[in-house]
């Protein structure tokens, strides 16, 4: 199968170029952007020498829709929304990593203060958690956020099994730098980022919306949540630490039977006996996931850690192509996380 | 003055001697440690070559009380509470940085798992947080925890002024590594916190007990708070997201105004208009408090910073010797923060 | 194939466990180290769970040569001399990657300061870094070290074609703190490295003779190098500057067509048009060299980097492995490196 | 005293604020730059809050002739060199951080391919290492540059001394982002500095020149060096390892009597024993020196640390000014590296 990726600069980009280079089926047949066009990726990026000598093309429909399979978007928020209706008339597959296909126009136009596609292209595509989600042969996927994966899969279980009190919900997010991006700015200087700790969009993050969509399928009343995302001085990776409330009567031996049973047959989800540390992922689509219940206060305190890169962005994308097309789920995602 | 410090090769220690380097009425004239006994500071540590040349001796009582006018313990937890009482019996004044002087020995022995002072030696001693002390002339001193200090700095007036649910209380607090002490574990090891984020003692860290019977001072009702401590990798400092409920009927302007009244007067406590960033402070005495209020779920948020080897330990040792001498506060403390 | 490794616990086994996973020929079935035998490799390291769940076993000669087909000895230094001779009389193959079989034994003892194996027993193993030898049905092999592996690839064309003036190298290396082992020391302590830049066994490093008589195979006039060791806060990676002076009638393009003559058909080996970054290889086996000549001095400065635990230990292990199996040499070894 | 500072937003001008709110006489009067007039320091960066609360202006000479008794260029290099004349007119004081009054105009455009000040201008600017200067009444500062700073101060002694050979001089120096500046820019990002080393500007380092005309005047003979800078995941300091061989007929022993004869006097600058370590300078104005030599080669390695910001660029701008109005030369620099 032939993949186009556009947006090849960016880390989602990059990120898919190498996790494809190990995936048995898939190929990168063209790479597309709006900076250095013209250049060999390998030229700028010279850890790839000899292994992508594409060049790099202007963004052109018509091109892709000719020489691949499958269009892939890695571009930054509202990119996509601008040019993925070429596709969608033809009926192109098209999986958007970026967040401009996740919501409704008016929640998008809110928290991303761009401009959104039209409710008709948004709702043709499928969210898909791929733990979640049945998207054989769909044509148009929506890739969940980083931050969202994580805490969608702590805890739509719970949710959807009635065990936590709905409006107790904190989170207490922290992401790598490759989180916010390439693109240079005072905050991504390493001067700020290094030795330091910074808490930014406290309540304000786009992903806070497509959070509570997708938990509202689970269970309709729930409203809102408490929401802080800070970053620490790591390249990659997000551990998202949720304090919440058990439902009277919820035995809480009923947490681990919950988890057991949406993940017994999710390979990249692992409920693990400790509060997983963000290494035990990275590198990997492994998700880690562990908790800890204080009685005294009646506290659940669950810990998620994932990969941004993979399981947050580009290698959930590839995860959600193997769905698509009825490949292994894991083809192209074995890499093992490394401690080191 | 004169001041001995026991247990100078750990990090309070060497700080302690920095800071002194600074202030116009103290002076270094003994140290003491159980390693590295007979050698010069300065041939261990180049970078205090020409600063501090002194001989590190074993602990001895009688050389301390003969040429110095006040000892301070920067001892691991277990080594003051063996050696106070040699001081005590003579009135001879002790600060002493390490916890084994803050709780009464039951709850001492629950959370630190070693022989606790006797009631009578502890109750001796005033816990002092130096904003909400008085300790002119006292003789005994028992410094805070670089945790406590900044949880009860936050806390305290909105406890007194009887603004938040008591029942509500979380605390992320995380910390560099200086603050799990010089001695090299396969946690402290680079390669395991570089690039990591790590929970540990999750609701078990020993500085709970310090901050409830802190907290307690201020309002008896207070029964228990939600503790997470983590590792984040970087050497110092220490900041703390505090989630809590507002009691009913209260504005949250009340909170600005809990916080001025309490700190107008103090120089090292700020209230900032943005959270804080954990470089705000570090390399000073300062500390920044931020705080923002969501009302949808009635949850405010409070961010504190400081730099655990100062504020959060040998920074508010000085402090509080300046108190108890009646020298300017500030003395020897005025190095402001780096953000580089 | 069945490989059992000896010294699962440290960054080398943990690697090639983890490197293994995804060969197709190669299966791990049993893990041996003097720690934590009877527990599950898993429990300790939950990055593993569900990959790895073999238990830990103390070493057993006999048990190894029973269920696999070759051991490896991934043990700190000292170890494997003690261990070897069982495999060797019963002519089991063996891949040693630490330093004890790569030196005769009075070369060893002095460098090593630890007893060494008998010369007959050295002999009988070969140094094989892969690019430069033929171990097609080889039984016991010797695994370069990690700054070998580096000043050795980037120096034998140049000395082989007899460009560079034998007695002008100077070694300038540095190198991340998982090259310096898992044991925690007072300087591998997190505190000690972050925010650091340290020097260490300047002109007394272990790899110097190890190079030395690598490079006098193929010069055999070549005396010394001047070797500077460091260390930077990174987790992983070598990367060295040498500097060297050119023969008298050399033409700078010489170095170029010595690089490419030797390197053509070697997949890892990547001579780039500037100098390698550190991130250029990290995560993979390929090694990226890259030089400049400034004329006026008469000065060549080479730049090679490569992945320490990778092509600098169970990398270059497994790639051996390949060729002395006859599997393909990027068997296992296929991940890209990540700039991120 | 009353100073004017230039270019305040850059991590000189806030050093340098930072610096003299510990000096006894002087005090900053007025902050200046082309960036957030009009807004209080403190509102920017919140670690001043409370400490300097001026609002940043425009560039206005008349207002600093008349309100400062000096000014301080703490500006990106092209800026100063754009200014200085309105003061020279007047001879009104100036201390220039940056690199725009180094270098005749010749050297100067070649090098920093930005338009010269006048050679008339630049003659009056006394470039001062203040260890080897008297500038004593002197109006017209130019501060050394970090990188010339440790190179100088590490060979100045032996060139002087005819020690070394000449033409055998190889720096291979590393340095934190800090010293790169401010500006976000795809190199500075996070991302690609942590876990990363980059060498850049091999052999074209703008400090090369300046590091050439100083040592010349100690020996006229010198014509060149091999000079190589590298990126370090650190914020501040530079450490330089500087390889060179000795003249004949001279012992090793003249080393360390050379330095000791050149500094006995000078309180910042420490020979030690050991090689120095980034952090044994870091957060002071000291300068560590230690060296090795080895026979067999005939290479002296010799190390030079120190922080960048301070004894690099606004710690030793703060030195000359103490030695031009005859102040103490420690006023203001006195405190002491920290290792955490």
């Amino acid at each position: 199968m032939r993949i186009s990726i556009v947006g090849i600069t960016g880390y989602s980009g990059l990120e898919l170029v190498r996790l494809i280079h190990s995936h048995n089926h898939l190929e990168v047949v063209s790479i597309h952007a709006t900076q250095s066009t013209g250049t060999k990726l390998s030229e700028i990026y010279p850890h790839l020498k000899g292994i992508c000598d594409l060049v790099i093309k202007p963004f052109d429909a018509r091109y892709i829709m000719k020489h691949a399979d499958l269009v892939v978007f890695a571009t930054p928020s509202g990119i996509a929304s601008q040019l993925s209706s070429y596709f969608i008339n033809y009926k192109f597959p098209v999986v958007d990593i970026s967040g401009d296909h996740r919501l409704p126009p008016d929640d998008y136009q809110l928290w991303y203060k761009k401009e959104a596609v039209s409710l008709d292209i948004q709702e043709q595509f499928t969210y898909s958690l791929p733990e979640f989600s049945n998207i054989k042969n769909q044509k148009f996927i929506s890739n969940p956020g980083c931050y969202a994966t994580a805490v969608e899969l702590a805890l739509i279980p719970l949710v959807k099994d009635k065990l936590i009190q709905l409006d107790s919900i904190i989170v207490d997010a922290k992401s790598g730098l490759s989180g916010a991006g390439k693109n240079p700015t005072t905050t991504s200087h390493f001067v700020n980022i290094n030795n330091n700790y910074i808490t930014y969009k406290l309540n304000e993050h786009q992903h806070i919306p497509e959070i509570l969509q997708m938990l509202k399928k689970y269970d309709k009343n729930l409203q809102n949540i408490q929401f802080s995302t800070s970053l620490i001085p790591v390249n990659r990776g997000i551990i998202s630490t949720i304090y919440c409330k058990l439902n009277s009567d919820i035995h809480p031996s009923k947490i681990k039977l919950s988890y057991d049973s949406a993940y017994k047959d999710k390979y990249f989800i692992r409920i693990v006996n400790n509060m997983p540390q963000l290494t035990d992922v990275i590198g990997s689509n492994f998700v880690n996931i562990g908790f800890k219940y204080k009685k005294s206060m009646n506290i659940l305190t669950i810990m998620v850690a994932l990969d941004n890169l993979i399981k947050g962005a580009s290698g959930q994308a590839l995860q959600n192509i193997n769905l698509m097309y009825g490949f292994d789920e894991t083809e192209g995602l074995r890499t093992l996380p490394s401690i080191v």
